[in-house]
């Protein structure tokens, strides 16, 4: 109990009944942000958020509807409340920066339904200075064992037709681009309609949006609604009731419609909002890192971050196929001998090989059980002895386990799978959940499927391996609880650019860090050289919607700890000099700053070298060309820097002209003022040496 | 091509399109049976089955509808019509008897869809003296890969309004009494709702029944109806129209809906007639065993049938509990031990122990995924000092891996839990599945299950362990295939004398033979010598329909390699006498003789040990007293042989006097005629041993 809860300290003396109509509130620890919880006359409880006095939310109802026991949950009298502060500080095993503050004001308030189930359900709020996080705990109690969740009744009522950023609610897919309206302009079935892309959508509805969602608001602030810590529950969608601009949580149903089997104590994932009137600061948000559990892996020792080439683009190009028959058959022993040379030569840590293994001639789109056993390389790929070349040249191969989406097959045979990696040496897996989920009835975003992506981390985890996880539901800050989860896809990755519909648009890796990338680090598999994509079929259209330096300085917008360098080495050899900047590239980094950011514009962000004076800036710009001058004060004061600038070149243009580029070398200090000039669908990637 | 099958070699010169219209015949080896399919005008392909040339079924429709492609096959072209015959004798691991003869006629249409998609089907007949199986193929092929089944056709147009035995078709259970009514009076919903002590049930509709499904004409033939080999195809349950006294197939769905998820080339189960003039003939076929596969276990030696005693009755008399918590755990390490004692001192291969893992305080009725680990036992269970004392005194024990229905969580650990037992020298395994299953939406009969079960088959031969599985899909003669499949229960076993609304009444166990027991062993449990099963909670009502006697003849009435002793020691040490037969009586057999039977009413079986010249007799009945006199004809001519008679005892009845029983030795040859005298709900039991 502390000073700032006043209010809580004397409706406690006053006992329960007392409450009704009441209100609790709790601000930040440093006062940015208010959350206040009433408990109405006809016992809702409501909530609302403020952000320096401006309404974040409106009062927003809690509460469920349970299948099992069949109960409503929504009408509460308040038992207890509860406040705390927390600070500490904590340092992630690898990631932006290199330790991170949690520090926030913690409010529980112990509702019991006052329906007669006696059934209590508390609810925690942490408030931070740069959001909230709350989330419902089912104590141990007479009144509740097992329950079945029929609907999470959460609201968040804005307040006014914000300015956002959203993608269909779909319970298969994050591979969709976000679209930009009004929230009352959501139009989800025709967004969802205009991808031809996708290889399985399951639509919500023409109201329902996915999370993360982010708003800009006509008096500029910036929210982010997500979720965080999503264990054992289903991702959470929102359904939106445009006429009073509200969003109600809709979770993803299982086979028989249900949504979550839960058992007391449970808790359900942290609803979490960011919120600044900055850009740059939601970009620098460790929330929803902070509402996560501390790391499982007591000897992180084994897990390192790593870049990394493969067999994969040019499956995506037509060079070569995943499958055997047909004579193109990509991993082969020779062609990849030849990537392992090239990731000796020019110091990548691993060679990704998709297509390694039997089953690819029939592993799509039938729904399909028995499909791969992740164990039988084709008869043209020498397993072992490409494993003993690659370890004799300082170079791992990581291993692929496309499921097809039959996971119940994957489990049966993931203990084998990981115990044949760690037979030859192989320490990362790629994995991939393409197509129908089987279970058939599942989805990729149910509690099921939730549950199968936290138990392939921690298995893997037995098995000292590496995780990086396409189609895989959008991540919440996991990998602060499982760091060998590497990364993940779960959201529309440059392999988007051959697609022939929309492809990737400069603005989307402008949105992603302020959406998809709050959760966790992506496999987005930058470094795209070529940008017409009709090198082996001249017929084809598809083409990267970037310019040659911005695939650089993806390399340190999109974080990740896994960072692929996705194009073929013929390309790259093409343009040695601008792949330096690829080679030198970290993936781990002591600290971060974010320059300056707009949602769908543009995103500069400068990451300190981990363990080393170097730093490095990536800078994206969408469809406009843009100048920017950047402040260099983040560098040491007082020593000077060789700064090496991966420019758009004259005339660049992603359109006209993506492949124009220059690399200029500057002396600079932290007084500098640096010019950039960012081409459409440009961008900047610098390296600054301290001298 | 044989002479046999003329009118087919007449057809196959003529070509293709003549036989619109036309029909094709064929017989069984002997001439008994008879099979005609007809292709009539509108396209249709039926078949109709004579017995000696009374009428079995009327034309019956065969097909499908595929949900994927969405296609109705049922108007077909017929391409081409083969024939063949076969004959052979196989040798069994273990069975009723030494060698099976495998006789019979073999037609194969191949059809064509009238509808354009030019998907070939073939219906495989194959025509036995004792009855007919057939199937459909699905040939590989152009114009079909990958399906999905929507619904199978298939009809059994019965010609009369039959006297039938059957059960309320169900997606989840086969734990039902038998009803005994026309066909006209079927009443699942009111059969089912009768059923109050079933633990789950999902009743298919008023007029749906299971198979095995049995008749009786009134000109005197006995047709059995039921399926063999089910693999990778949902259990067959069977809606009637009452008018039309038509049967057709009703595949059990999954959890979207569909039935079964196929590819190319694939078959369906064999669906099966059984049909004679004589029950005991029907009680003698072996037609189910034949349709499966070849043993796909090369040593066997591994594989040996069993008695065994155990912790588990105790658990339903209310002795003791499963769960650890309140303080009645019966597999405790002191209480196994006197099982272990008690075995090896009546020489009893095995002692099953149920309860012996952490997990069963809170196993049931919530749909939990993680229950059970297998491998965790209770604290009071020392499992290492049982086994090893269980080796000194010659006994193994029987390990139990209850699902809870949780089939996932099963699966993912099965590995670990077979490996366990082999590390802890147990070679046997009882599962169960109890509950509603997961994956969610999935049946305990659909096709998802109906694999499960065969792979639990093929991954315990692997470690060489033998299973007996509880509340599994009905068998259908896939011990043959995986000969360590022992048993199943998969039908109202002896556990439900314990339950308080129905029970077992007395004409239980003369139905099984004629309906469940022809697909396979079952673990029925016989034994029991206590009555009324108030021993240790004095309230208790429900007791044992049946005589002592009757409870030793199930020995050999109910055929299974695998037999428990199921009452407790304490209520064997008090019949010491009559609990000789149980200790004596074989599990291996190298012939057996139906020597009378009908069905709901009695059942007479002798049966030879295996590689011995002893024989021995169960005789059961309903609930009338019967008598018999029975003939000796099968026993050695020349020879002599001391018969032990186990029978009712004066006054004997199962309602007011089951304890009544006599314990007589004879001398008998091929030629005695021995009378037998069967007390109401009674039966007896004989040991008849060369001298």
């Amino acid at each position: 109990m502390t000073r700032w809860i006043l209010s809580v300290l004397c409706l406690s003396c006053l006992g329960m009944r007392l409450y009704a109509q009441q209100s609790v509130s709790v601000k930040s620890p440093g006062g940015l942000i208010a959350v206040t919880v009433q408990n109405t006359p006809t016992g809702e409880v409501v909530y609302q958020v403020r952000y320096k006095n401006k309404p974040v939310l409106a009062p927003s109802r809690l509460g469920f509807t349970l299948s099992k026991p069949r109960q409503s949950l929504t009408r509460f009298g308040i038992k207890a409340v509860d406040s705390s502060r927390a600070d500490g500080v904590w340092k992630p095993v690898w990631g932006e920066v290199a330790q991170i503050r949690n520090q926030y004001n913690h409010l529980v308030l112990s509702l019991v339904d006052k329906a007669g189930s006696a059934i209590q359900v508390n609810v925690h709020f942490r408030v931070f200075d740069d959001g909230i996080g709350f989330r419902y705990e089912f104590p141990l109690q007479a009144a509740l064992k097992h329950f079945v969740v029929a609907d999470e009744l959460t609201q968040f009522r804005l307040t006014a037709d914000h300015q956002t950023f959203w993608m269909p609610g779909d319970y298969d897919s994050n591979e969709y681009l976000y679209n930009r309206t009004r929230l009352s302009q959501v139009d989800a079935l025709t967004a969802a309609a205009r991808e031809k892309d996708t290889a399985l959508k399951s639509v919500i509805g023409p109201n329902a949006v996915q999370t993360p969602l982010l708003f800009k608001t006509a008096d500029g602030l910036y929210i982010s609604l997500y979720e965080a810590a999503l264990v054992n529950y289903p991702v959470m969608h929102l359904q939106l009731d445009k006429k009073m601009l509200t969003l109600t949580a809709q979770l993803t149903p299982d086979a028989v419609g249900n949504k979550a089997y839960l058992q007391t104590p449970a808790v359900t994932p942290w609803r979490t909002l960011i919120v600044s009137d900055k850009a740059t600061d939601l970009l620098a948000s460790k929330l929803i890192l902070n509402l996560n559990e501390p790391s499982t892996i007591a000897d992180p020792s084994w897990i390192k971050p790593q870049k990394f080439v493969g067999m994969w683009w040019e499956m995506h190009v037509g060079k070569a196929t995943w499958e055997k028959a047909g004579g193109k058959h990509g991993a082969n022993t020779q062609n990849v001998k030849k990537y392992i040379d090239f990731a000796a030569k020019y110091g990548f840590d691993g060679v990704l090989v998709e297509g390694w293994n039997e089953g690819w001639e029939d592993w799509f789109g039938n729904w399909k059980e028995e499909v791969f056993d992740f164990v039988t390389p084709y008869s043209d790929y020498n397993l072992d002895s490409l494993t003993a070349y690659a370890q004799r040249n300082g170079v791992r191969l990581i291993m692929h386990h496309e499921t097809s989406g039959s996971v119940t097959n994957y489990e049966r045979r993931m203990d084998a799978a990981f115990q044949f990696m760690v037979d030859k040496g192989i320490n990362t897996v790629k994995t991939g959940y393409v197509g129908r989920i089987i279970p058939r009835g599942e989805h990729h975003d149910s509690q099921w499927m939730v549950n199968h992506y936290v138990r392939v981390a921690q298995k893997a985890a037995q098995y000292k391996i590496m995780v990086d996880s396409h189609e895989s539901a959008h991540p919440t800050g996991l990998h602060r609880t499982y760091p060998n989860w590497m990364a993940s896809e779960a959201a529309r990755g440059s392999e988007f650019n051959n697609a022939p519909t929309l492809g990737i648009p400069p603005s989307h890796t402008t949105i992603l860090p302020f959406t998809r990338l709050l959760g966790g680090p992506m496999d987005f598999t930058p470094g795209l050289f070529r940008f017409a994509l009709n090198q082996f079929e001249p017929s084809r259209t598809t083409r990267v919607r970037s310019t040659l330096a911005k695939q650089l300085a993806l390399y340190v917008t999109v974080y990740s700890p896994f960072q692929m360098a996705a194009d073929l080495p013929e390309n790259y050899e093409k343009h040695l000099d601008a792949f330096q900047f690829i080679r030198d590239v970290p993936v781990d980094w002591d600290d971060t700053k974010i320059l300056a950011a707009e949602p769908g514009e543009y995103i500069i962000i400068a990451r300190k070298t981990k363990g080393s004076d170097s730093w490095y800036v990536g800078a994206i710009t969408n469809e406009v060309g843009r100048d920017f001058d950047i402040s260099l004060d983040f560098l040491e004061a007082g020593k000077s820097y060789e700064a090496v600038l991966y420019q758009d070149g004259v005339g660049a243009d992603w359109e006209k002209n993506p492949e124009s580029y220059t690399i200029e070398k500057k002396t600079v200090t932290t007084q500098t003022k640096l010019p950039l000039r960012l081409a459409k669908g440009g961008g900047c990637a610098i390296q600054l040496i301290r001298r």
